[in-house]
């Protein structure tokens, strides 16, 4: 009798969903025969600002050397994590840092070396798809805390930490609500969780905050010594092709974690772009000024079409779709036009669609599209 | 009191060491003041033709996309490697496939899949380190099977096989003794291996082989179901900086593969390139000359010089340190000497080094070292 391989798998593994990425626009072009350059993709927030120039010649300098490995204990992009995150407050060592194949990587790293088969991870509700499959894998149940206005309810999330709790993440700000949380609001949550117990703060988005009240994660460390940050330089750097982030954390913690973490996550012009990009100050705060105007351009039209909201701090917004329709069919429709956004139904948010900010241009494509599809 | 994060881990990461990669040309300069075009790295089994012209254009026509994710889905690298690797006793479809992070995440993807905590793994003396590696941190037994003239002796590895035995690793040609399996040693092997235990068959090395007897792995795949292959694009086609490989399965253990795979595992470049390589018969025909010649080359001078080694069948080999002098004496004075090798003592070979075929001249550098290095 043939075996079904099926039964044989972990437990764990048994009724694991994949994550959905937002849909590629070789996809949507092979499937409605669209031309790929009449498409706007506003579903993965994404930089629409094209590439950095220091990140393209760094690529360029990386060619010669194809055929060889990449430096697996990523010394040079280490160095120039340290100049760029230290500060006079808070001096950061490449003892301190967990190199991740995206900072993906890092929350599947951390959750393999805390959390066994039975015990929890304790999340927001909306909180990123990613923290419960990989406590998944592991064999954890995720706990996850009722949202307060779609942000965290940081006490809610308290009250569900418990013996088993070995990881509790935090998403400032979130996606994909994109609300944030201010230093008060944090640091008086870090004080009341038990140091035993990892706090994974998730600054995907840090970037593009300018808020007073914001907090830097990494000016908490020496305070926390159970907090671990992640980062990545696919948002706001504009390296999301090349799959680059980090964790910064004690060096012990680090220490644990780069003993899972595969010896060539990251790869050459990764290593060598994410460092590059590091430099690009310019890239940066273009990339933060025009998404600031692109998010004023959406938020103003949403007004327009008296479609409401979640404010949000991110690149990216979710705004609700009308009683009457569907979310999906609008999803659908959209792409129907082009315009590719993000279903957020695997959120909990059945009735939203997220879309990413884009250039001024697709974003007015999307507005248009979105009228059409409205009216 | 502080919390000691190294008793919060789990077991299996506790005892964790990481895996030691071959040592950088950048390291190396760093710490002896030498330039990096005067060093010879022949330690990773890299391929010294240098770059694919086809992979480097491919890699140019990505990078309009450096701020987009990649195709998570991995079309049109799974598209190529079907055309390539079927044949008319096999075809091969999209849904065998799983892409890796370089093969060797295909290795820890098929542990997490099948292998509990307490569970073991079957593997030969003197097998690639990463499968003790990925076991350990699933918290599962890695039994070696004594070897036979370095090779795998399957009789023994049949033995070891008991009811918690979810996966057997077979190396074929193996690394680091470059020891191979004729298609009757191996079927004969799988025939008596019960069905519910996974076999991986892993080909890093596939492209190098030139020996009639050796069997091509997809072509069991219709035989033996619990078989996984996996392949790599960074030894034969070039590409070790981009970290790509792949595993080939029965669809079902390959969409079981996919659930615990990243969704960007393998990035833009990667996928474009390998995508090119494939095409690119000319490089692969080139680089397989090249090795055989080079191969001649250090045997020969071996044999000059009155030491044993391993005949491989690879793109390495590993030769004997003559007993008067520690093999990590000779590999530091060659390190002195600008030439970085391997040595082999983590797989209980400690009086061997392991050195990659280089290009005539690298071959010739790292021959007159030795030399130097012996007298």
């Amino acid at each position: 009798m043939a075996v079904d391989f099926q039964q044989l798998a972990v437990e764990g593994v048994r009724g694991l969903m994949p994550y959905q990425p937002g849909k590629p626009i070789d996809e949507l072009a092979r499937e409605l025969g669209l031309k790929e350059a009449d498409i706007v993709k506003l579903a993965s927030n994404e930089n629409p600002m094209g590439p950095s120039p220091k990140a393209l010649a760094a690529i360029q300098a990386e060619l010669a050397d194809l055929t060889r490995y990449p430096d697996g204990a990523g010394f040079e992009l280490k160095k120039a994590l340290c100049n760029t995150l230290s500060s006079d407050a808070y001096q950061v060592a490449p003892e301190q840092i967990t190199l991740g194949n995206g900072s993906s990587d890092i929350l599947d790293f951390i959750t393999r070396v805390f959390v066994n088969d039975g015990d929890e991870i304790v999340v927001s509700q909306h909180a990123f798809a990613i923290y419960e499959l990989v406590a998944r894998m592991v064999g954890a149940r995720t706990l996850a805390a009722p949202a307060k206005d779609f942000g965290h309810d940081l006490d809610a999330m308290l009250a569900l930490i418990g013996d088993k709790t070995r990881i509790v993440f935090i998403t400032n700000p979130n996606n994909p609500t994109g609300t944030w949380l201010t230093k008060d609001e944090l640091t008086a949550f870090l004080d009341k969780v038990p140091e035993r117990v990892l706090v994974l703060l998730d600054e995907a988005y840090f970037e593009y905050v300018d808020e007073a009240e914001y907090p830097d994660g990494i000016q908490l460390l020496s305070r926390y010594p159970n907090l671990v940050i992640t980062r990545t330089f696919s948002k706001a750097y504009g390296l999301a092709s090349l799959r680059v982030g980090y964790g910064i954390s004690s060096p012990q913690i680090a220490d644990l974690l780069n003993r899972v973490r595969p010896p060539f996550n990251v790869d050459s012009f990764a290593l060598a772009a994410a460092a590059a990009a590091l430099s690009d100050d310019d890239y940066v705060a273009q990339s933060v000024a025009a998404n600031k105007a692109g998010m004023q351009q959406l938020t103003a039209a949403f007004e327009a079409l008296g479609l409401s909201f979640i404010p949000s701090v991110g690149n990216f917004i979710a705004f609700r779709v009308p009683e009457a329709m569907g979310a999906m069919d609008v999803y659908n429709q959209l792409l129907a036009k082009g315009v590719i956004v993000r279903p957020v139904a695997n959120y909990e948010m059945p009735q939203y669609l997220r879309v990413s900010i884009g250039t001024q241009a697709e974003n007015a494509t999307f507005i248009s599209a979105l009228t059409a599809v409205l009216s």
